[in-house]
C-alpha cells in the first residue's frame, strides 16, 4: 500500500461538487441514508415508483442499490434503471441479508450475472452468500466466516467488483490487493443502517472520481473514523448516533489526515 | 404479586442469546423500533414482500405484527406468516389506531379470532375498540377509557393473551392477575413510536423465554425506566430520545435492579 | 406588515387543542414528519393504504400532501381523499422534487388544476417548476432562481394559495403581501426533511384557526427559530437536530416572544 497514495481530498470534492446520489433504499434506513448523504456533501435523491425510474437514474452522479427490503415494485425500478445507466454510471450494491433469505440471494446473485456493479458492499455472511462459500448467518447481522480475506478476493474476482466486506476489520479489495481498514467501532454494529449508509457514501464518492478503489478507502474510513471518534464521549447508542452525524457532517480532508496522524501510534505502530 | 419473582435476568439473556425479531413494520417508526430491538440486544429483521414471507418467518425467534401503516401488500404478508408459524413461534399483536380507523378494527378482530397472540399491546382506547367497550378516541394516541383495568382484562380473556395497556399507568394483565408498572415518562407519549418499540421488544425476550407474563412485565418495566432515566437530564424531546437509546442499549440486569430499589422510595412507599 | 398583528398564541392553542394532522408522506422523512407534528403538540395519522383512504381523512382537522415518494399507490389514495375533503378542511401541498423529476410536475400542476390548496410549501426551484419559470435544480435540493419573490408572487396569484418559498431567505405571500422571515439556519438544509416538518407543521396550525397568512407565519417561524436555537450549541448535523427537536418540543408563545425581542436587535436594527 505503500507506493499508492490515497487521494483523501475526494472528501473535501465531495463538499464542492455535490454529487447527487440514487438510493433505491431500505426502508428500515432510508431516513439516516439521506441524512448521511447530505451530511458528506452530497445531495440525496430517493424513489419508490416505478414510472420515475429514467427520470431519477438521469440526475444521479450514482447509483446504489440496497435490497433491504426489496419488493416487487422495487424489483420493477431497478431493472428500468439497470438495464438503462451502465456503463455510465457507477453502480453499488448492497446485499442486505443474502446471508439469511434465499429468494434475495437468487436475486442478487441475477442482478450480478446481469450487470456490472462497480462495488459490492456487504458483511462476512453476505459476501460469502454471493460466492456460495460456507457461512453461518444470523438474522441480518454480520456472521462470522473462516477466511474473510480469500472470500472477498474471490466475490470481487467474480464479479470484477471492488468489494467492501464490512466487520471488525474492514476488508476492501479488487480481488488482488487487500486494503486493511485499522478502525473500527462496536456502535456501528448495534447501530442499524451504518452499511447501508456506506453503501450510499460510497456512491457519493464514486460520484466525483473515477478512481474507484480510493473512493472506497475514502468512504470506509470516513465513516469508522466518524464511528471511533463518537465512541469517546458516548455513553450508549444514542449519544454515539448524535456524535456520529456531528463528525460525519463537519469532516473534511484536513481533519481525516489528522485523525489519521494521531491514530497512527495508536493503531499502525 | 408477592409470590411470584419476575424474572429480570431475560435483560442479560436477551443479549446473551441475541433473538432474532421479524415486526411486520410501521413505516413511520421502522427505523426507531430497528434500533431498539438491537440496543436491547436482539437482531431485527423486516421485510414488505409478500413473497419472502416464509423466509423470513422461518428465521425469526418470535414475531410482532404491527398494524401502524398496514396496507394489502402487508396483509398478504402476514396471512401468510400467520398461516405458517403458530403455534410454534411467539406472536404479539400492535392494534394500531384500530379505536380511529374501523377498517383497522375489523382488520385486528380478524386476525384476533382466526390465530392467537400471545400478547397484545395497545393504548386503552384500542383495547376498548378490540373488545368493543366505549371509549372516544383522538387519532392515533391514547384516549381514555372509563374503567382500563376491566377493559384490559376483559380483551385478554376474550383472546387469551396477556394484554399490556400502555398509558399513564401500564397495565399488563392475563384477565385474572393485573400488573401495574410503577413508572412512567411522559415523554414516551410525546415520543412517535415508544408503544411500536415496546410491542417488538416485548417479542425479543419472548424469543428466549417461554413466560410470556415475565417476558411483558420485563420489557413494559425496562423501556419505562429508560424513559424516566432519559427525562433526568434532557431538555425537550430530541435529547430525551438519545438518553432513551442510550439508556435502552446499556441497560442490563443489575442496572435495573438498582433502579428498582433506588426507586422503591420514591414509588412504592 | 406594521399594521397587521400576527397571532403567535397559535403555537399555545395547537398545544392545548391538539389537532389530528394526516400527512400523505415521503417515506424518506415520515419518522421526522411525524416527531416534529407531535413536539408542535399536534396529533400525527400516517396511512399508505387507499382503503383507508375515506376514514383517515374523516379524522383529520387537516392535510399535508407530500410528493417526496409518491407512487401509484398514493396517487390512488390521495384522489379519493382531494374529492373528498374540499372545501371543508384545509390542504398543504409539499411538491417535492417537481423541478427535477418531470413526471412529479405533471402531477403536482394536475393537482393544482382540480383542487384548491390553502398552502403549497417549498424550495425555489420547486415554486418555479410550478409555474413554469426558469431555474436550473439540482436534485431534491433548493435551487436559486433569479426572482424569488416574483415567482413566489405568480404561484400564489395562479393558484390562489398562499406559498411559502423556503431557502436563505423564507417567502410567505398571498400573491399581494410579501413576509420575508429574518431567521434563518443553515442545519436547516443539510438536515433532509426539514421543508417536509415544516408542511406539516403549517397544517397542524391550520388545524386551530381559519387564518392561513397567520397559520404560514407563525409555523415558519417557530421552525427557522427552532433551527437558530438550535445552532447555538451544535457541533454538526447530530447534535442540530437534538437540540431542533428540543425547541420544537418546548417552545411556546411566550418564549417565541421572546426569543423575536432578543432577535431583533441582531436581525432588524
Amino acid at each position: 500500500m505503500e507506493e499508492h497514495q490515497i487521494n483523501w481530498s475526494l472528501i473535501n470534492r465531495v463538499r464542492t461538487k455535490n454529487p447527487i446520489v440514487l438510493t433505491l433504499a431500505n426502508l428500515v434506513t432510508i431516513d439516516k441514508v439521506a441524512d448521511s448523504i447530505s451530511a458528506v456533501g452530497a445531495s440525496p435523491i430517493m424513489s419508490i415508483e416505478p414510472a420515475e425510474a429514467n427520470e431519477i437514474a438521469n440526475l444521479a452522479n450514482a447509483i446504489t442499490i440496497n435490497l433491504g427490503t426489496v419488493n416487487q415494485q422495487q424489483i420493477d425500478q431497478m431493472q428500468t434503471i439497470l438495464q438503462m445507466v451502465p456503463p455510465l454510471k457507477p453502480l453499488v450494491l448492497d446485499p442486505v441479508a443474502v446471508s439469511a433469505v434465499p429468494s434475495r440471494l437468487k436475486l442478487a446473485q441475477s442482478l450480478l450475472s446481469k450487470f456490472h456493479f462497480d462495488v459490492i458492499r456487504g458483511n462476512a455472511s453476505e459476501i460469502a452468500a454471493l460466492v456460495d462459500a460456507d457461512n453461518t448467518s444470523h438474522g441480518i447481522d454480520a456472521g462470522k466466516v473462516d477466511r474473510p480475506i480469500q472470500v472477498a478476493e474471490l466475490c470481487a474476482r467474480r464479479f470484477k467488483s471492488i468489494v467492501i466486506l464490512t466487520g471488525e476489520t474492514d476488508l476492501i479489495t479488487d480481488g488482488q490487493i487487500i486494503y486493511e481498514n485499522p478502525f473500527s467501532a462496536e456502535m456501528l454494529t448495534m447501530n442499524v443502517g451504518s452499511g447501508d449508509m456506506l453503501s450510499s457514501i460510497v456512491a457519493a464518492y464514486l460520484g466525483v472520481t473515477s478512481n474507484t478503489w480510493d473512493a472506497c478507502i475514502v468512504a470506509t474510513v470516513l465513516v469508522s473514523a466518524a464511528g471511533v471518534l463518537a465512541n469517546r464521549y458516548s455513553v450508549g447508542l444514542g449519544s454515539w448516533q448524535v456524535q456520529f452525524f456531528d463528525q460525519l457532517s463537519i469532516m473534511d480532508t484536513k481533519a481525516l489526515l489528522e485523525f489519521l496522524e494521531e491514530s497512527e501510534e495508536d493503531y499502525l505502530d
